[in-house]
């Protein structure tokens, strides 16, 4: 019998959620910053929070994205009378990720809460299936963020990702086209999810609807074909995006400075503030991320940016 | 100096407009029945129609499909100064799709009068640009069955096309996955293209249309990966199908019948009242035109079954 692990570490990348007009089901992973929970078993029963990484974060673990995610994962262990190494498991957040970003930083916490769980009950083989390991970060996520999939399933599994469907879980992953450069640019402005679901319209016109229906087949397709073109063209989000910029002061200048730059598309990266543009190389990524902060600074926010690429690892487990 | 083409035809194949979730935006063309437009020169100046083809089908050339996209056709050449060899263009049409069927007849005849027409115009180069060719088709389709180019740019390219943009006109031809067959069921009834886009929501519940956007990127990863039975999950059609069903006498058995048997997925082709049903067998699709038929029967409708593939060809021209 090997030795069970009694601390791992998981990594998870953050990203874009609704991906241009994939409003709700189509989401891409992304280098760079990447939230990390480290599990340990506790005598404690169920979970328990050492650090939530953040102080607007709550440290009661009914609350926390990471913790609901990770109480998920042993529930379904106890389900299926998996027994465990001690009573409770305590984790500890570290967030890579902003805050209320648009970053998809509570998927990726939620995720890494799953993963680090499940790392943890099952240290000799992979342990639960991806569409488990899914529903259990969707727990964590839909507490804070609505139920969707679209930056859990990315976060998990790495690449783009298409959610066919929530109920059964089904999702797709999408090939990721050569040279693609994403350029993400965050203005110093807090805008809950919650708030930016708000202004979402419960109708939509039938003539947008169908506007929105090609263009999310052509994302699926440029990626397919590595039509980067394409793909910016196909960034046209007729839905999210027109009811989000009156909420987002220096969207729509900085989405007209990137495009002007060189940008194929540009668009709002899960529900904002951060925006994201991209583009087929690290110089036109440069010009466009200095483009948009000037665009931001005459609204009179800072802007971090940052150039990264699709993830295509998604989750990783390491020991602590 | 080549000598003129006297008379030539084009034969243009049908299909399935509004291909499961791809409302106006999605379709395929099909082997088997066709639409053929000859077109002659005429002393008369503009287009004339000889033969309608159907008793039904309008001999006044400004309200037939055919001839106003030929007259499309004549009116860009003369706008680009290409000098024609008579005043005007006799067309003869041979219908071998039905009249509102919902299988894209209106739309082949009006790329066959496009066609035609342009292959008398140019008989020694490829003349119109492939754009120009769905534009002046699409101003037949559209005097009859309103702007969409769903069956316009299938029957004209051949294979699975999606439609991303109409002003300016842009369709990407998508992989047409091997081993497909599809069964056409066409009930006894004629429905109008204008009685069944009456139906249509004017608005559409946004968690519809999250559903709807899903189904159609699968359909495109699900070609792209050749995964038919992930094509026929995503033939899921929450907008058009449930609007349309209540006009459809049968239409609910027959899917049952249809899926029961061993259909991948089931939907309404066009504006119907034709169904189609996708499978992976020629011995399935057998199975799968029996169900239908009894189905139809049940509702005291007779109904003709066809299987059929993909068409790759698209409109052909030959001397006549």
């Amino acid at each position: 019998m090997s030795t069970p692990r009694m601390r791992v570490v998981a990594s998870v990348p953050g990203g874009i959620g609704n991906f241009g007009p994939g409003l709700d089901v189509l989401g891409c992973a992304l280098t760079g910053a990447r939230d990390e929970v480290m599990a340990e078993w506790s005598q404690t029963a169920g979970v328990t929070i050492i650090d939530a990484g953040h102080p607007q974060l709550p440290r009661d673990p009914a609350k926390n994205t990471a913790s609901i995610a990770a109480a998920a994962v042993m529930r379904t262990a106890a389900e299926r009378g998996v027994p465990l190494t001690q009573p409770g498991i305590a984790i500890t957040i570290k967030k890579g990720l902003p805050l209320s970003g648009g970053q998809g930083g509570s998927a990726a916490s939620a995720v890494a809460g799953a993963v680090a769980a499940n790392a943890l009950i099952w240290p000799t083989d992979s342990g639960l299936a991806v569409n488990d390991l899914l529903a259990c970060a969707l727990a964590g996520e839909e507490a804070v963020a609505g139920r969707h999939l679209d930056n859990i399933a990315p976060s998990l599994l790495g690449g783009i990702v298409l959610v066919r469907s929530l109920d059964p879980i089904e999702v797709i992953k999408i090939q990721v086209p050569a040279g693609l450069r994403i350029v993400l640019a965050t203005p110093a402005q807090q805008l809950t999810t919650t708030r930016a679901r708000s202004v979402l319209p419960t109708e939509v016109l039938r003539s947008i609807v169908v506007h929105q229906l090609a263009q999310v087949a052509a994302v699926i397709a440029a990626c397919n074909s590595e039509d980067l073109a394409l793909l910016g063209r196909a960034m046209d989000d007729r839905i999210a995006e027109p009811a989000r910029t009156p909420l987002l002061p220096g969207f729509a200048d900085a989405k007209k400075s990137a495009l002007d730059a060189g940008a194929l598309g540009v668009s709002i990266s899960g529900a904002g503030p951060t925006a994201f543009a991209l583009c087929d190389s690290d110089a036109i990524a440069t010009k466009i991320g200095s483009a948009m902060q000037s665009a931001y600074a005459h609204a009179g926010l800072d802007c971090t940016v940052r150039t990264c690429e699709v993830d295509s690892q998604g989750a990783i487990v390491r020991d602590a």
